[in-house]
């Protein structure tokens, strides 16, 4: 066990915190609850963002960028949205710093070059971006429109943590307009299913496809589709949301069109948005005790390659090899580093390497030069196998899509085994507080039971799920019909 | 002439407007100097940023990301640099809003919640990076730092105008940290080569490098290096600029690495940037009354396919051939749209992409079908020309790479036209006066004979060409001994 990492079983929390910074993906920064992201962390980032921005485009969307700052009167025009992040917005109110008469060298706030109207640091674009959609949609002919950013937001977060939950974040909102209300809805659920399918297939991580409560739903919202995730220790995330929001912005904004009929109406909405966030959703399903463990698909590396030698002439034998590898690795797209920095042991290396989840690491010395043959090992088994030079970076890349598949299976098993099914209120609470994970259960349909089960067990509804079964049930905490069973779990 | 489009020759900085405007690259929006960059300018945008990431990772850099928000006090540390922005920094002072207790559905900023500190939303980011690399360099083993940041920046310029200068940017700023004074001016130079490289060959903009005069340097470095570009109006435009910044942030933030010799040195630092400013840039350096030029190499849509019919019968037709040619053309990565949209007439579909800017523009009609031909219209020069349908597709590319290069063969043309040496104050002010470009004349090396000579005829020195010859002369305006010739222009 790495002497750097905390054990999940002894502390998940730290073990966590160690992992990102050991790991090197971030960094705490001067900035209250704002992280820098490490080159190693933006790099996994880049491969991410990239991947989603394919998809994005690939289903027809194009990119654009809206202000930063939303003026307070814009802000608070969708009067649920505005409700809704008031209480976490960085407000400007100065555009001017002058030198501190009274401190040489310092500077003040200048009194002299106060706003007229605040500024709020958006904290999502929907305001700022409908506003704009007025001045672009005037008959069906415009619509609809297809818009992603790739932006930074700030949400002034009381308790902060890397990646899961900082003022400033990364992120991408898209934000589309229709001439219809099931033309939106289709919209809405089809980024949904892009979500999915970039968090299963990429991020090798299982999710569960639902819809939000009323009390859980985006602020402004008619309906917010979700996915969830399960963490290692039982935990629920949720990972990417996507949302209908019916006509509520194009009203608070006045964005009309004329319609094929000539007559004026509303334009209806989604927006729909992942961030960063999920880099923590990646790190802690998959990662343990020894360090991260990425999917090869998304890893900022996909191969080291260490050399094992003694003197010059072992190492000038190993480095004609690996050359070749290393052409032939990257001509078939794999990401490979070599690390013969000499001023640490290959031992050392190994850890390191094991601690930043690199999918591959091929070790090479002196008697597998002689023997023709490599000894590569996997971190997400870390099982080791000799394997011959020839042929070898189809071995490897052949191996990387094993690992992929196989992390996938993995989270897909512990996600199956931790959907539990509760009958009684008994049962729910002991598998809330035992076992963890999903609990599938039924429930009245109420704002009020749904904030009591939060109260007496912290786990809120995390979804009603889109392929959930239709049966007459009964009500968990009290007992009143439902006809459909939703899921419950404790949540990050 | 298009009807739109106001006349360069009528009002240059209307045309300017116009261009941007009815171009689709941007909109104005409701936040004071922001503007909204729109799908097509962010696909332009996309486009360069792209390349230039490939040549900044090509030459060992990577990216990664610091907080949008720089506390005061670190804000003020460098001296020169806090008060070179200082006048022109969004300050967030409070971090929520509350209900307006006299006017339901309002808000307003809750003074209960306001910063212990006040945060500068980041004008650049020298302060927090050096911040941060103090607790990442402790060796010289940890150096050099190679990192660049894609951000949006805050300055609060009073004075704005789409793309040159909004109030809120998109950019890049390169951070790097080095071992010694050597290396990091050799990062310097290396990174405005870059710069006048992504410039020339990919915005087909010819450029000259210089140094800044001590007066035009950036706030906080020992010497800022720039390439400068000629817009069609004569006057001059700072398109990029690359800082040695000595040890002026290792020493205001105390970043101290131990050397070979076990000593403690400061760190060596630059920083580089290039902004949305370029697309400013691009469109006065190319385009015409009829609107955008765009060179291929970066235009978000090369090639736009119009068909010109009669009926279902012939539109079927043109339909087959140009399914094949569109396939031809995106296997050879080129991006083409086939308008065949039947609410609007060629003639206008026509004038909108020539409004746009794209490259090429192929017309397909009934008598093309039976000659087997296309008529190809290219956007910079206007000339038409029937080209036969076999081998078409690399016909089109090498039009392309023909465009591309023309169209820096004209602008190199014109600036080559437009450095005119002047050797006495009355042919300089006449040059200035009546031919605008880049005036080449001798400066005595003072700030006031500079500051003098900016009040007398609004010219800046654009800087000392890395490339210029050592000569004596005497001061365009003092008659004191020089030993270089500088470049004079009016500048944006």
């Amino acid at each position: 066990m790495s002497k750097e990492i905390t054990a999940r079983s002894q502390d998940y929390s730290q073990w966590y915190n160690d992992l990102i910074i050991k790991g090197e993906l971030a960094d705490y920064s001067a900035v209250r609850g704002c992280m820098v992201i490490k080159p190693y962390g933006f790099t996994l980032w880049e491969n991410m963002r990239d991947q989603l921005d394919r998809m994005f485009k690939a289903t027809g969307h194009v990119n654009a960028y809206f202000p930063l700052f939303v003026p307070k009167s814009l802000f608070e025009a969708e009067e649920k949205n505005a409700e809704g992040f008031a209480k976490e917005c960085a407000i400007v109110t100065h555009y001017r710093l002058k030198s501190d008469p009274e401190h040489k060298g310092k500077l003040i706030v200048d009194p002299e070059a106060k706003l007229e109207e605040e500024l709020v640091v958006r904290p999502t674009s929907e305001a700022i971006i409908w506003n704009t959609y007025k001045t672009w949609i005037q008959s069906y002919r415009d619509l609809p429109i297809l818009v992603n950013q790739w932006a930074n937001v700030v949400r002034w977060e009381m308790r902060t943590r890397l990646f899961l939950r900082t003022a400033e974040f990364l992120w991408q909102e898209g934000h589309t307009a229709h001439s219809t209300s099931e033309e939106a809805v289709e919209e809405t659920v089809k980024m949904l299913n892009v979500y999915a399918e970039f968090v299963e297939n990429w991020m090798a991580l299982p999710v569960v496809k639902g819809i939000k409560t009323p009390n859980e739903r985006f602020a402004g919202a008619v309906d917010t589709y979700c996915i969830e995730a399960l963490m290692q220790d039982g935990k629920a995330l949720q990972a990417g949301t996507s949302h209908f929001l019916g006509q509520n912005f194009a009203k608070a904004f006045n964005v009309q069109f004329l319609n094929k009929d000539n007559k004026l109406e509303y334009v209806w909405a989604t927006s729909w948005g992942v961030s960063t966030r999920l880099i923590g959703a990646l790190v802690m399903a998959h990662s343990d005790d020894e360090g991260l463990v990425l999917p090869p698909k998304i890893a900022p590396l996909q191969v080291v390659i260490i050399p094992i030698y003694k003197g010059d002439e072992q190492k000038v034998l190993i480095d004609v090899k690996v050359k070749e590898l290393i052409r032939e690795l990257k001509d078939k797209g794999v990401s490979v580093k070599y690390d013969d920095n000499d001023n640490s042991r290959p031992g050392w290396k190994f850890a390191e390497y094991e601690k930043k989840g690199v999918p591959i690491r091929i070790a090479i010395g002196a008697r597998d030069i002689a023997n023709n043959t490599v000894e590569v090992a996997r971190r997400d088994t870390r099982e080791k196998q000799t394997m011959p030079m020839d042929n070898l970076s189809d071995q490897i890349t052949g191996l990387l899509d094993q690992i992929q598949q196989e992390m996938y299976n993995r989270a897909k098993k512990y996600q199956e085994e931790h959907i539990t099914p509760a009958n009684n209120w008994d049962e729910f609470v002991k598998l809330l507080d035992e076992k963890g994970g999903f609990v599938s259960a039924h429930w009245d349909g109420t704002d009020e039971t749904e904030l009591q089960i939060k109260e007496l067990t912290k786990a809120t509804i995390r979804c009603i799920p889109l392929e959930g079964i239709e049966e007459e049930g009964k009500c968990i905490l009290t007992g009143k019909p439902s006809r459909k069973r939703v899921l419950f779990a404790q949540a990050y």
